[in-house]
């Protein structure tokens, strides 16, 4: 598990003035990894560094030799149009990067002159899925989530047995994952009416969202080589933000008893930055469980992931519709919670993931499952806040929704902060609902 | 959908004079692709057609310039070590670079000596999955097989409601699909012992095959764009065995409600060989739906899918114990049956699989389902041979099974006859459960 470091350190200044403003989601004691190019250009997608409004393009810096030793050889590895060969190199790697970034930023820094023309400015970038993922896989990880949409269909018995045992999740999929700025149709497909005797096709009309945060892998295993959980975080390269977008009517009839499909398979938005492991370490917290839950089984069990094993970052998520944006209004917030609720740790969905023996390998993304915290206002999806779409929410505007309407932009934010540390942002992670395409 | 010409003449025969042997699963009329290497070299793999027990190297081939024009194109594309660009050529490519094989390999070629140094025993060689594989999906197209297995769970209710309706499949993991000879630890996990208050962990106890066949995308689609039925299998590649390896005791504790995960997950086998959809072209039956049975939604419906739509594949199960190789008895058989009871086509697979906007990339793999038919002796798993693990099924040499045993090699075959054509073969599909780790 990443120590506190001078990396860290809150009184840390960057001479990229925008690093040190009030509230930007990248100071210099964040320094999280994308992959980007100029927007509208056809130049190559490379790794890059958020740092205030601009990016650090990490290849430029690369060839201008700004590093040597480990964070010279971990730089090269960015160059690409994917991050997954960085990844691979582990935690040593990247925290080499990490410092050697972090003291070139700084301000008085000698380097000043050699990385200022490495930068581009984030209002004159695009992004892409910042790593080739392999295989994506999404948990079930906050037991408030799983409990209020149980208690739709089982009020008296939300919960199934083995929630509080097994770290729930299934395999997603991994073509349709597509990066902030994402929009798609409204998917079609069949549903079962209410009372119908046979289903009927067409347009969803219970499209959500779902407020998770990925995870992405770093160094894989081997298939039949179980990553025992004193080891799992290991494997961990970081976390940034993803929206599980959910077609609650197609997946009502289909899920049975196979689980989602065609109610996932549409779309699923990952944020463009990756937040590292080691820059969220000032902001871990205790892994708890509530009086009379049940032990983990001894696989998923260890006192370091107990001690620090969770993680406080505030999510929340933000509705942009369509007639907002004509009037020029303001997106609102639909809800806000922290990931400290999760059930799970990271550490234990590594674990739990590979004790069949089944192999990860780097750049495969975890989705945490929506993040829902134990109070009102903290449902992570609108199944949740309009209580299976029986009560529709007001929007401040006039407007209601009780599931998306087409233009609707959900955008979802994070960051994390702590008396004596720097407040860290995991940037928009934002999509739009497109019409059907009939 | 191929039609046939004069690649599929039964009376061809080749100078590769093992093809034209009674019996082999490779005569010409077949052609199917993979990738392969010499057996313990470093060689790089690369695209091979079986011919008899030989492999035509096509990068050879290629670079010994045999053929021209769009074959010529298509014979590069095979050349690397998967063979996703030759997939994604579509139908056309696939079509040109047979028929000049085929033509080739004819007894009397002109390019018979040219040939004939492309040539390497297929005794010689080692083989890899044949596809860089974006995302797996596991199909469940088999109602015998729903039939089998519900009875086990709901013996007044077996199959659910949606069965009859929706092509039900799930996301299945793409890192621990290996090829055949492929040996894995038996897994362990979570289970909930019958009458226990709370879960075990330790190796599955209830570990089994199911005897599928893989269907391999060729042409992709866009995100947002659906394949209609009477386009779908222009997408298609072709056909080869799977065997999804299940952990029955672990998928019954953690498959509610999202589906199997790790009870899938530590691995999935498949054949060296993919067969091309026009070399099953004279395999084709008419599909059909028992009286009574609903018909299916418009966008899964189309005249030419019931009129030629499903694929009469043989399809068997071997059993090898470690006891039978140390006696040197052979390998005993399990279960035979047929693709063509397979209540979904492959072409309404793909329909439903993309209708919700869902893009499928060159070298995707579908597993059909087990592939269970409808009478006793044509079930597709040990699960339903053994109903439930309730009765053992004796092997005839004193051995018993009712789930698989450490050393257990499983293995698949497959082939297609039918009066007037060649009978041809798909290759073997083994793989050997190794002891748990613990």
């Amino acid at each position: 598990m990443s120590t506190i470091n001078e990396t860290h350190d809150a009184t840390l200044r960057s001479w990229v003035e925008s690093a040190n403003a009030a509230g930007t989601d990248f100071p210099i004691q964040n320094l999280p990894f994308g992959v980007f190019r100029r927007k509208g250009s056809n130049e190559a997608f490379r790794g890059g560094v958020a740092i205030g409004d601009q990016i650090l393009c990490v290849a430029a810096e690369h060839r201008a030799g700004a590093f040597s030793g480990e964070a010279a050889a971990a730089a090269a590895n960015c160059a690409g149009p994917a991050l997954n060969a960085f990844m691979a190199m582990g935690p040593g790697a990247c925290s080499a990067l990490r410092l050697a970034l972090s003291r070139a930023l700084r301000a008085g820094s000698a380097q000043t002159e050699k990385l200022r023309a490495c930068l581009v400015p984030q209002a004159q970038a695009e992004y892409a899925v910042p790593a080739e993922i392999g295989d994506y896989t999404d948990f079930f990880a906050s037991i408030h989530h799983a409990t209020n949409v149980g208690k739709l269909f089982r009020p008296d018995n939300p919960l199934l047995p083995n929630y509080k045992w097994v770290p729930i999740g299934y395999h997603g999929r991994g073509s349709s994952i597509g990066v902030s700025g994402q929009s798609f149709p409204r998917p079609q497909g069949q549903k079962m009416p209410p009372g119908a005797e046979r289903p009927v096709f067409g347009p969803s009309k219970r499209l959500d969202y779902e407020l998770e945060m990925g995870i992405y892998v770093g160094v894989g295993n081997a298939l039949g080589h179980p990553i025992p959980i004193a080891d799992a975080e290991r494997h961990v390269f970081g976390l940034a933000l993803l929206n599980d977008w959910s077609a609650r009517d197609i997946q009502a009839w289909e899920y049975q008893p196979l689980g989602p499909f065609l109610a996932k398979s549409f779309a699923t938005t990952v944020a463009p930055w990756i937040v590292t492991l080691e820059a969220l370490a000032p902001y871990r917290v205790e892994w708890t469980r509530a009086a009379g839950d049940p032990p983990p089984l001894p696989y998923l069990d260890s006192p370091a992931a107990r001690a620090r094993g969770a993680f406080d970052v505030r999510i929340e998520t933000w509705l942009e519709t369509a007639q907002m944006r004509a009037s020029g209004a303001a997106a609102v917030s639909l809800s806000h919670s922290t990931m400290k609720h999760a059930y799970w740790t990271v550490g234990q969905l590594v674990a739990h993931h590979t004790v069949n023996g089944c192999n990860l390998q780097p750049g495969d993304l975890f989705g945490s499952g929506t993040l829902s915290g134990p109070t009102a206002g903290e449902e992570g999806s609108l199944l949740e806040l309009s209580v299976g779409g029986k009560q529709a929410i007001a929007l401040g505007n006039g407007e209601t929704r009780a599931f998306l309407e087409d233009g609707d932009c959900v955008i979802l934010r994070a960051w994390c902060e702590r008396e004596g540390y720097a407040r860290i942002g995991f940037g928009d992670c934002r999509g739009t609902v497109l019409p059907a395409v009939e």
